[in-house]
């Protein structure tokens, strides 16, 4: 299937004049997860990962993606003529580099303009000016044979009220126009799905687990145009927009609106914006570069979601508590497949009220397979757990009150040394990042190190951040806060500030043999002011036990027992009074000191 | 005597029409430490710190200094009307931000340009743009009544030979000029004393402690013209330089010769080199900014400086190890001040036959004088040792084989609760930081909070890097590899790369009571190299013994004790046999495990 599909792509590359096509996982906004209408790689390659970039010439065919996928690509395109390209790998050239050894005096590189970031355009154009090659960016190769690609979607829009977003639209409205001020801004072009629902206080279903809605906004010091489908608007959300100031046009027409506007100084985010949307403005404009505003503003969280927020965490503690006991209680007298464990997790989540949906599809991954660090189980390869091993149960909810991501490594039976080991050093690094203590401006980057340490010790390291933002009932990833001692975006170098939420989450992964990560989250709170300044602390958020039955209490510090039990202790007080009486005592016994 | 020179100051800003008149402690090279020609400073307000800018006006004087420096400065200046402005102190403006407030339109700000940057010449020469304000900066004001001013020394200049340099000249300017040539540059106007030094594996004594000469480079592809005074340099001198292809010009002539240069790029640092070479260049000429290829190349320390620091290490580490067992055997019976102690270090030091001199000024603190963290021991204020409390050490030496710097703080007698708790916190951060490991990539700004986060727990902290790299008998600190979360200067955020050098002196200081410090020198060496890359660790050049005696053993962790016991065992073995039998006994039990 995937020959004659690259078969097929190089015909179009030939009738369209284009000898490099260029093909990315990604929608016009730039999201990190998308809807299938944008999944051109997956049609062509075979590959599902979340991550990838493929180069296609007439005798090559490349496929990039980051490291929590090396393993899940490698299987996926095996027997193919695609060649995985492993990102961050030493000696492994970017995609960059890639194009500027095959790109050559004459030759032609095309992609679809719209998938793909202003500032991408930028680079891809600079290196065709050097290497006198032409640059196709209208046109999508794919349309003519990927006839079955669904269409967009334009789902019920719907308002989370004030009582849930903390703040009206109006202020917040009102405090992008002031940042625009300061940049000296007419306009401000907003094309970030998740920032677009975050200033509205309005959510979708446009996504699969991320709430929002296909959607621009043109924002001007007296204007809000919102370009959306008015299919997914209904009468009262029509008189909603237009109470807020808002002015609702259709989805696409913002590529001739942009022809003929007439601000001249316009902000843009050179990372999300789409390039098509750039060339469409006049040349008149000034381009004003920086990251969209709103982008910070929405992940310092205000004191209701903050609050809301906190009651998602203890819903979702006991759905993931009771899972646990039940998993634990049942493993050996019933079947249960990896499938089915997420089937009853989700079960528990949804006796909460508030409960609207999984914030991800959940990662239910036994044994080995807990070792590709995004395994997604599924009805066509239904994996049956036995009573031993472990199970990396990675999962989240959206609530009314918020969103929630967490990991839990559950001890079905006997486990190996080296499994032990492996969990208390991964729970030793999760231990040292909850517990630390930073004065004002420190940064995730400055902090990595914490949760690593204990991995670069022995040589070992996990290949994804130590933890991501966690979006508001928006994308469960979401920046700039991280834990990443090295940012591919500068932007991200932001300092940690009350109001933050951030993932704590290392993992070690073997392949072929196992996967362990303990995932909680962390809300950065004011800690003690001193002669030395304001200093901050985290408050872990996430009340679910890490299971005692893999720790090596020995190779823990005093300090890091001092943690667990601390924090096992708070887990009993929040839970236990929540939990049907038999599963409270276990939840005591579970959560002992040690 | 300070508002004497402060109204004569005053008199001859009004003669001259400057309404503000900027001093700072520098050299026309940005040294960090200068002769005693540049001390205008220290004349006008009597603070002796190494790091000191000053802003006077009519009504105002200001003196900027960093937190090593807070209490000594307040002490320094108490009953002068010099205001100390603490550096990076929360709601202190900065210099910058005091001439904002200060200068209004038709105003004059005033400095002497050689001894400003040319990075910070052009931000004042923007604020003054914006409040068109004056700016005036080809005049000294002390000039007129500083008149007891020293003369530039020109000391006799020597060469490092190639076995003890590691690399020879025509190299070293064969890898400068392959730096330019990948920059564009026809030409590199070097002006970093400690630079050219090593460029031309020369060696000085114009600035006290730092063996180097006072010079400029100007390098093209075909020439190299080295500004000095001729007095320095004796006959076989003269030929080494013309042998190295280098022409010797008069130590001033280089202003007027970059009024006629030929050449059209010219690379420049513009934190180093002063603003009126700049403003002598012919308007023709482009700047090109980045840092000095230099740096980076003098911090990565060759094969041959390395094998040679490791030899000078233990022979230091001998004379420290002596002076700790004589401290602690004469102290209660012999009369000891600080500064006697100090002489007695030295005595130590100059047994070693290629010991050459100290690399600064020895810190010899007792008690509460260690809390001022650059305090300096002096005949005029002669304190005497009792056997009890703590005497703060550090102290450092240039041997023909490399540089040292080392701190220990050494117990006399009884110490109390607090004295310990603090020490054993100072030797966890120390030790924490002297055992990580990390893969290629990882900078000091990733590394600092290993030493930090102990004081952080506490909101404790230390007023200034965890660590600053070591130069080759050059200035004791040097860049850009440093262990600092927060780097001032963006070019520091560099990798840790095999060959450098840094220092691991975390410390905590009470004002009033006492401080504490424990310095080592970490080597980065490789580690091992996996499956997630090549990484590297931190080899301990330093062999000293930490005194026990503050230590509480069940303050560390597992880990900790047992990276101090290893520390021991290899301070015995590498020096007990360089030791006299009963102070080799001593040490035996000095470095025994815990």
């Amino acid at each position: 299937m995937t020959k004659k599909r690259l078969t097929r792509l190089r015909t179009e590359m030939d009738k369209a004049g284009i000898d490099i096509y260029m093909m990315t996982l990604a929608d016009y906004h730039m999201s990190e997860y998308v809807g299938d209408h944008f999944k051109e790689i997956e049609f062509i390659s075979g590959f599902t990962g979340t991550n990838a970039t493929m180069v296609v010439t007439h005798e090559e065919a490349g496929l990039w993606t980051d490291g929590r996928y090396f393993i899940q690509a490698r299987q996926q395109m095996a027997g193919t003529t695609i060649r995985l390209y492993e990102e961050g790998t030493e000696g492994v050239p970017t995609v960059l580099e890639f194009l500027e050894s095959h790109l050559s005096e004459g030759r032609t590189l095309g992609f679809d303009g719209r998938l793909f970031s202003f500032e991408w355009y930028e680079k891809v154009e600079q290196l065709c000016d050097e290497k006198k090659a032409f640059l196709k960016t209208d046109e999508n190769l794919l349309d003519a044979f990927f006839t079955k690609r669904p269409p967009l979607p334009e789902k019920k829009v719907w308002v989370l009220k004030d009582e849930y977003s903390g703040r009206s639209v109006a202020d917040k409205i009102s405090d992008v126009r002031e940042a625009m001020e300061k940049y000296g801004a007419d306009a401000f072009l907003l094309t970030s799905l998740y920032d677009i629902a975050w200033l509205l206080n309005l959510r979708g279903d446009d996504i699969h687990c991320v709430p929002v809605f296909m959607s621009y906004i043109y924002l001007t010091a007296d204007s809000c145009i919102l370009y959306a489908s008015g299919q997914a608007f209904d009468v009262p959300l029509k008189k909603y927009l237009y109470d807020n100031g808002v002015t609702l046009h259709a989805y696409d027409k913002i590529y001739t609106d942009l022809n003929s506007i007439s601000e001249k100084r316009i902000l843009i985010d050179p990372k999300v914006v789409n390039s098509e949307l750039i060339n469409e403005l006049p040349s008149s404009v000034t381009l004003i570069r920086a990251e969209n505003p709103t982008r910070l503003m929405k992940a310092v969280k205000n004191p209701v979601e903050i609050s809301n927020t906190r009651k998602a965490h203890l819903e979702d503690g006991v759905a993931v508590t009771r899972f646990i006991y039940w998993l634990k209680h049942t493993i050996g007298k019933e079947e249960i497949t990896e499938m089915s464990a997420a089937d009853k997790l989700l079960e528990f989540r949804k006796a909460a009220p508030d409960f609207l949906d999984v914030s991800f599809d959940t990662i239910s991954a036994y044994k080995e397979n807990a070792a590709l660090m995004h395994y997604e189980p599924g009805h066509d390869h239904e994996i049956e757990l036995a009573p031993e091993g472990m199970l990396l149960v990675d999962s989240g909810g959206h609530y009314l009150n918020g969103t929630t991501d967490i990991t839990r490594t559950i001890v079905l039976g006997p486990v190996s040394d080296k499994e032990k080991e492996c969990f208390t050093r991964v729970l030793r690094s999760h231990l040292r990042l909850l517990t630390a203590h930073f004065p004002k401006g420190v940064c995730g980057a400055n902090l990595d190190i914490l949760a690593r340490g204990p991995m670069w010790d022995l040589g070992l390291d996990y290949r994804c951040g130590s933890g991501h933002g966690v979006g508001h009932i928006l994308n469960v990833h979401e920046g700039p806060n991280a834990f990443r001692w090295n940012p591919k975006n500068p932007d991200d170098l932001v300092p940690m500030v009350p109001g933050m939420i951030t993932s704590d989450e290392p993992g070690l992964y073997f392949e072929g043999e196992f996967g362990i990560r303990t995932e909680s989250e962390l809300l950065v709170v004011p800690d003690q002011k001193t002669e030395y300044g304001q200093f901050y602390r985290f408050e872990d958020l996430t009340f679910a036990p890490i299971d005692l039955d893999a720790v090596i209490p020995e190779e823990l510090t005093q300090y890091e027992r001092k943690a667990l039990n601390a924090y096992h202790a708070d887990v009993y007080e929040a839970i236990a009074p929540l939990l049907p009486k038999e599963e409270a005592a276990w939840l005591k016994e579970a959560t002992r000191a040690i």
